[in-house]
């Protein structure tokens, strides 16, 4: 697909969010619980969050696609996540997996592990969590290239690990920053709307994974789903950046460009990278 | 009480709110606690928010009112929920349910019937939470009416149902929505000012039932404590959504409008359907 | 140290944090956790939220310091308020108490005295809070001074207590309010920066506390660090004030001054009592 024809999809699928309202579950941590539950909603969605062990998996009947956010885990809540993925996997329901902290410790690393048996239909995380995931995964760069190829840059890493992980899990893998790189395995895009504020406002990452369980939800091909939700945020994100005075009045005009943002403003601003 | 009277009690329920800052407990959901906090500083109530089964009864004995709110519930939380209310009944303290998700998974219903039995002073849930919780309670409009008024709407449901359940439980119900609906189970006062706006930001509807606590816990009439509640939110939201651009900054300005709306704004806007 | 020096020293800590952002991790309330996440990014530091006892005590290797509140708590977050501060000290990491609602139930008291023995580098909380605290620790003030001062005024015992609690504890005691004081035991300043729109914000004492850690992880003297982190949140709130229309613009305009705030502006502004 080149720039047209993505711009073109991604503005299809914002049109469809906003006729269907996907129900997204969300086991997810307390500091993104707001903000993802605004996100969605400003962009057409509808959240719930529900991560109880005793009612998740009964929920998921109920949800569109369900987001799983590792970013303040406890017991109870990784329970949670292993009932309500498996689950989602027997009713066909995609879930997303937001990696938040992997690498940081045993915890956290374990957990994710466990949660990739019951297959994500996306795994989204900044460059270092998708790399600890990878490698949590047994997957080196090594069993893909040969040796000698030390030098390449964290960028490059994360790209190749990512492609690495995304074939592996038969899955997509969303690596998130300054420039966004999807994958499926095999095709790649890599998105480079933005702004650095967007670093400064705590959980946007965490609300994205909320929004790319939106678009999955709408039941079409997932890679240009999660290309569309990183694509609208970064747009509106860069439209939100032009007025804002600072990280408090960002995160409200970032929210109000998520509600106004139309198909004609993914056309004129998405940038592929 | 005709429109004039009842601006003029809302008035004078919101002037003595913000002399008597009463102490509001709120057991609720992750969601909610930031928003609800902040609504109720805005209205001139003090918020604590104290969930643990080791001192949620304990705490109750230094509230005004307490709030239980079903919205992420969990073992603990309902554990904590039962002996909160139950030092509340025993203490002669209102206290408000909102059943958020009734009818979703067995787990809320199971937990919002229990609750019941400590007696809440009101109910305040949209239309389906109300509808939920009355069938809950084995309530059906047979009961009430004769057969053939299948074809009753939604609306006149919700409301049969509301005054039905407030009559079972001796207490005030409240069904909010584009209109909403207190109850008495004789009395029954429509309300219809706020704005579609408010349906764009993530837990105001829980923040209207913390709302409601403040305005139960000044020790009145708790039927008219509760339309004060509704009246304030619906006004406050509609001078909101005039200078809102979008719901990020329509939060922003309903909290300031909270904060500054008098007894004269109740008096120039408020609308009985 | 005169004013001029302060001011002089306020800045230079400032200038550090955001050449440093130091990690920060918090076991906080669940109502705090957006608000103090953002303050700790507008003013250039990093937050985790980092609760269950699975990981805390592992991810204090990675942080410069670790704040503890017992504004929501639960038997879960005191276990590992316990382990991670038992951790904080083995590794030398400072970590700061933030004792919300001492003296509100015997859970809550129990908890915080459980938590001095582990040796806090400052404890921040309200005036009424660190009395509570000080009074668990059976600090009075007849232990200092001779009876018959019984008419000492509020804020003349909290400083009485403030001072007793900082000996006892080795550590830094800040009690704010209108006008906040810090003591090591010894020396003692009151800042008078702020406003009052600063109590209509739930949470921006526990954001407060936060800050504080962030500043103290600069690896200082702990004493001026916690002067620089009160001086800091005043003048931002003293700045915000001039322009927010109420508590929700208020909440805005507070993290985009957080973010602006530079040595200059606490040279101009800075009160000290």
């Amino acid at each position: 697909m080149d720039h047209q024809e993505t711009a073109a999809e991604v503005g299809r699928l914002l049109a469809k969010m906003r006729a269907a309202h996907p129900l997204v579950q969300n086991i997810t941590n307390f500091v993104a619980m707001d903000i993802a539950a605004n996100v969605l909603l400003a962009a057409g969605a509808a959240p719930a969050m529900v991560h109880a062990p005793e009612e998740s998996p009964e929920f998921v009947r109920l949800a569109a696609a369900l987001v799983v956010n590792t970013g303040t885990l406890s017991r109870t809540q990784a329970e949670s996540m292993e009932v309500a993925t498996i689950a989602a996997r027997s009713h066909g329901t995609p879930w997303v997996l937001d990696p938040v902290g992997a690498g940081a410790t045993r915890f956290r690393d374990e957990t994710v592990q466990k949660l990739l048996r019951h297959r994500p239909m996306v795994i989204r995380g900044n460059a270092s969590e998708i790399m600890a995931v990878a490698r949590g995964a047994g997957l080196t760069l090594e069993t893909a290239r040969p040796r000698g190829v030390d030098s390449a840059n964290t960028t490059d890493e994360a790209e190749a690990l990512a492609r690495l992980l995304a074939r592996h899990c038969f899955c997509i893998v969303a690596a998130t920053g300054a420039v966004d790189v999807v994958t499926d395995g095999k095709r790649m895009i890599r998105l480079a709307n933005g702004s650095p504020l967007m670093t400064r406002v705590t959980a946007l990452g965490c609300a994205l994974s909320a929004l790319v369980g939106a678009f999955v939800g709408l039941g079409e091909d997932p890679f240009i789903a999660t290309v569309a939700a990183l694509a609208i945020y970064g747009v509106a994100g860069e439209i939100a950046a032009e007025t804002a005075r600072g990280p408090g009045s960002f995160r409200v005009e970032f929210i109000d460009c998520l509600d106004r943002i139309g198909p004609d403003d993914v056309k004129a601003r998405l940038k592929l990278a």
